[in-house]
């Protein structure tokens, strides 16, 4: 299967979507999970690379989304205020992905609150922005 | 809570135990997951890092340390004839951490095949020791 240019996080790219941001650079992109695992739930994805997943990503554009998704990491703990964090990468369909763009998840974790399904409900738009809001304040501190 | 030396990764690296090994490089070490959640679950980690998790590790070890889970990830998805794969890290106990060294996991995934609860059962030396055989050959292909 080759790489789709249609693909939900291709199109967020090229601006046909909205995405509730918290973190850009040259390489990598990070914004809010629509239908969280975890409020908080956050993924990071490589901007150039049209990857469809860690498999046949160039290692350079990998070691950007790495030290993106550390950056993530850190933000959405302290946002969050969760006392742990998983990171998260599926690749391919028996693998449990959904979007066939490269993305690392990161989703705070508590003692004790198991994880929502994946891609089953849609999170409303205010609390996605209140949660983005956060995690962006956190990566600015 | 701070590094603890004596944690069974930091063990392993100093060789007074024992491990199924699959690659290693300058910085970083790959090994069979003794208790797996499928089998090839392999994980990864740095050698010179003093790091707990994804949150205190220098981001040279970690981009290192992603590097080399690529390497392992393709090696595995063809060791164990795998449709799918998962990279995990948990940092922190509420995550799911049991071993408190930065560790990632590769896990080969298979449409309909649930993950066995981790750290629950050992596995047989001998079948770790083949699936580590699979994935070196996998590796040096």
């Amino acid at each position: 299967m080759s790489y789709d240019p249609n693909n939900v996080f291709a199109k967020i790219l090229r601006g046909e979507l909205p995405k509730f941001q918290v973190y850009e650079d040259a390489r990598t992109l990070a914004f809010m999970d629509v239908m969280p695992q975890a409020e908080g739930h956050t993924l990071i994805i490589p901007k150039l690379a049209a990857s469809q997943d860690i498999l046949d990503v160039p290692v350079e554009d990998l070691e950007a989304v790495i030290a993106t998704t550390q950056k993530v990491a850190r933000a959405v703990k302290t946002a969050m205020d969760a006392p742990g964090v998983m990171v998260l990468q599926l690749s391919g369909a028996p693998a449990g992905q959904t979007v066939f763009h490269l993305h690392f998840h990161v989703i705070p974790r508590f003692h004790g609150l198991e994880l929502k399904f994946h891609a089953r409900s849609m999170e409303a738009p205010e609390k996605l922005k209140a949660n983005a809001d956060k995690i962006k304040a956190a990566l600015a501190a």
